[in-house]
């Protein structure tokens, strides 16, 4: 089989680092370019290449390329590769909203090309029967896809109490607020701190979240999500508190996560009680899940990522695994 | 009005080492031993004397003394504080919980001295009518001082829903594990670490939460509790979700906080659309609250303290100075 | 005795905010402003005032001004501080260097009012007598500072070997770096990494340095000095390596260093076998020194402060003690 | 060529860890067994087998052992290997040093088995020659490595003023103490501190240290060695400050390193201006090393590695490859 030859637009972001990284080591993919407008001109650590600016990237010569950019910007670049006949693997927003009224009302402005919509989600450990050979492909946030993947299991069997409220207390590493300097991520501000920020029903990734959620269980109940900046670098926590419907029982929860992912090479499910911590999953490719139960009703889930990873790059090339016929999780594990 | 000669047994600890320095600052209090068998012999930081053993503390030339001792090993000290006619503020969990059943339940092991429960709570803020003058409190644990804090207001008016859970994602920096070197403190393994552990019922501090709850509010549904090491030094959050009576709107939550707290000079509550974080709380007296309306029916509580502070030895001065009649914030603001 | 009316200009610097706390808890001082562009109409934290914008701010009100701002922005506010008669203690660099000719080779810009030059050396503890009552003061740099108490009794003694180098690694937390955000002090960048920065001559403190080293000791040797950036909010340590004079032998340092500090309240030596961490020094007033002696002839200094206090915002109130008569050390101990 | 066998003792300490993980993913190599005492039974992170006690492991059954183990303990097992034909990478500081009483004057007790000494010291660029098909290899201790690699050129050169004294400020990340709990790694003890130990000429690895910076240049002045520990997990600095022979410029240093290291894959130089950070070779397996000329005499050298990679576990392989010849750099680039 021949080669894949693969760029990454947004190159020297926190996602583009790695993703830079992964395809450099990746058996069967040339990077054929990188671009940065910061660094351009200088190496791409991990990589044999220098970056360069967008607009010297020759789309053409790529047979897929990734797209770490700032949502509104990546939407052009969507339409750019999709013109030139490039596979695009977006991780920005544009593509995860299913329409373009959801689109503005989570992220405040109207879309830039609302033709793209819908994008197939790439999440393939629930969407895997939507992504072999597409063409374009949305890549979840992070914090939808480490909650997505904690509650999949529940969701799958309408195990969740109708109605009833799902909690998701969310923490990140610094890294999945870019690499923008700005007050917020300032060393000194972050340092031996904990932050609650767009607390409730804020944050725009609960888009997304419900969205997904909903197509599995039209009846759940509504999303408290509340994300916290972490003083480390990098990992990603969602702990979710949920209740389960009558006809299901805390006890049989364990036994129901390990069956659904037993043959999911990136998902972990942990042994009864073990818990899923940041360390399980940072500098990999796998979401960790630990299972509590609590009185019959409630479970407590962890699930865990690399933000920058499962949560970005390594998901990223996982769904262009699948657009282009290699196998699956190829360059992953 | 004369001078309070204090003690401290237990000093070397990470709450000790507050308590002594916060003693030896306050303007009223002669700190006139603290002990440490590991110390012994060597200065004790921020205080003008030295460690000794407790064997050897002048117990009787002590208005009053503090245990910031393991549990099972302090209640035998409050024995000897009461027979010399000293006062104490225990700040181990002997005394916390009203009955030796729920120690028993809790704590796994008999209490060593059943004859001294039920002692008074000494939250001030919730139970100050029955710690004035009194010869022996119970100082809090820190999760639940922070949680109890958090839920307060709402369990006084009565508006949480009839028996639905109430969810407590709570994170702690490693002084609250304690002092006594264990591969679960070590630094190696908490840095760039989030670990939850003894998550949804079985943390001990869930008996006496429940316990004082339930004092305000009898009919409040089940806590799930959910502790985490943070990769800090010091610092508490609880993150609590909690869903309304149908009689109460989420809006008016903030108002109901404000109100309950407006004459507290050790609690905070921020404004609405700031978030409690734990740099509002480290190295000060003070529990610091945010609450975040989400739909109608649910909030989110930020609740912060600095564990070694409110969380334990500037609660247990709050008490002393209650139980010997000086005024209730002297030498904590 | 009357109050002193003291005014912060750049008050919501990590410097300014250390300053705005310290001159709050003072107790012979009403601080009657502090400015901040960024934070205007903001409270400043740990006082009982708002951010003003510096226009605004009423000069002529007070009997000392602070100044925490960006070099040559600082000296037109120290020209109208002396101009309205109010004493000026300046914590930027323009009037530390005592020819205009030094400043523009260390800082690589005219001086912007070279008529200020020379102006007393705000360092208490080696140049006391030229700082009490006078009107404008000159406070160090936090690296100076903290290499000059190390080295000052060796250099008071002229116990150097004549023209051997004085090898200075010093290490500082990031507030160092000012709060202005940047990629060197993104969290991420500044996590888990030691990184060195202007390394050999090329720091523009080692101006300051020298001249200061050179008034006690006129032949002392070339200074090599290698800044490195912690991974740690505030402290700062100067690791220095000298070689002694022949007269001197390495085991008569204890003592010296002992003795020559034996009288200074904010300079603590620690014993022989005790090494200075960073923790004796921050969040304190203080300098702490230990001394190792390797053969006859090398000496490892360790002198610690905290960046933002005997670095920066603390030796400033100390400076304004003495320029105003007050006991020195007074709201600082 | 057939597989290599390889059995690793001690397989649970922090280096034990790295070791199991680089030697699974070796391309060449099969792990047959990891040992660990605490830890047996349970699945060795990152290997596809369980932990076995030491009196348990098959050592005949493997080609090659590693030696995980503390010092002491470690030599009867270097000859349990010679015995059984297996041959040997020793982690441990048994074999480092040349002679029982060198190791005696370091180690402050008698050599375990004398008649080992000495052995082929494992640093691979300095001393490659005498490493290729040995049974037992002595691999060097972090901080020796760190500046040895960081002095090379200087010292086969003959490029240091002699009898001038080498000034080495190092720091390491906690993992360098080891995994077993203590006051000193603990989370909060460490945690927001820089901490001087054992400085001057007290920290044992300056034995080997100098013997082997003595074998290139007879001559060399004193070390004076002073490490710290960094409150990070990995990665280790060593700074220092050299003067010059006469007969050498501090600005031709910087093509004296590049050309000693031009063909070495596991030693970066960098250019000129750029620091060697932490950064830069934590969970990598090379050395990374900057050099500042500071006047005409001095140079400020920083040499960088991760502890656990190239200051033990990744040279440790280093060492197997050259031992059982395969390519030096098998499984480490």
């Amino acid at each position: 089989m021949s080669r894949i030859r693969a760029g990454v637009y947004g190159g020297s972001g926190y996602a583009g680092l790695d993703l830079v990284e992964i395809l450099s080591a990746h058996p069967a993919v040339d990077l054929v370019f990188a671009t940065s407008n910061s660094y351009r001109g200088e190496p791409a650590p991990g990589a044999a290449l220098r970056y360069i600016a967008p607009a010297e990237a020759p789309l053409e010569s790529a047979d897929v390329i990734f797209l770490a950019l700032p949502h509104r910007a990546s939407a052009s670049w969507v339409k750019r590769g999709i013109e030139a006949g490039v596979k695009v693997v977006d991780l920005s927003a544009d593509l995860r909203l299913d329409s373009p009224e959801a689109y503005a009302a989570h992220y405040h402005a109207p879309h830039p090309h609302p033709e793209l919509l819908p994008a197939p989600y790439g999440l393939p450990e629930i969407n895997r029967a939507n992504l072999a050979g597409v063409d374009v492909v949305a890549t979840p946030g992070c914090y939808p896809t480490t909650a997505l993947l904690g509650l999949y299991p529940l969701l799958r069997h309408n195990a969740l109490a109708a109605d009833a409220p799902v909690f998701i207390d969310a923490k990140s590493g610094v890294t999945g607020a870019g690499r923008k300097p700005s007050l917020s991520t300032h060393f000194a501000e972050v340092y031996s701190n904990l932050v609650p920020y767009k607390t409730g029903r804020c944050h725009r990734h609960i888009g997304e979240l419900e969205q997904e959620a909903r197509k599995l269980t039209p009846r759940m109940g509504p999303i408290v999500f509340c994300p916290h900046l972490l003083p480390v670098d990098r990992g990603l926590m969602t702990s979710m508190y949920v209740t389960l419907h009558d006809s299901f029982n805390s006890s049989q929860a364990q036994d129901l996560f390990a069956e659904c992912y037993a043959n999911e090479p990136l998902v972990d499910v942990l042994r009864t009680g073990e818990q899923a911590t940041l360390k399980h999953a940072v500098k990999t490719n796998r979401c960790v899940i630990s299972i509590t139960p609590a009185l019959e009703s409630y479970l407590h889930i962890a699930s865990v990522t690399d933000n920058l990873r499962k949560g970005a790059a390594s998901q990223a090339v996982q769904n262009m695994n699948l657009m282009v016929g290699l196998d699956e999780t190829m360059g992953l594990i």
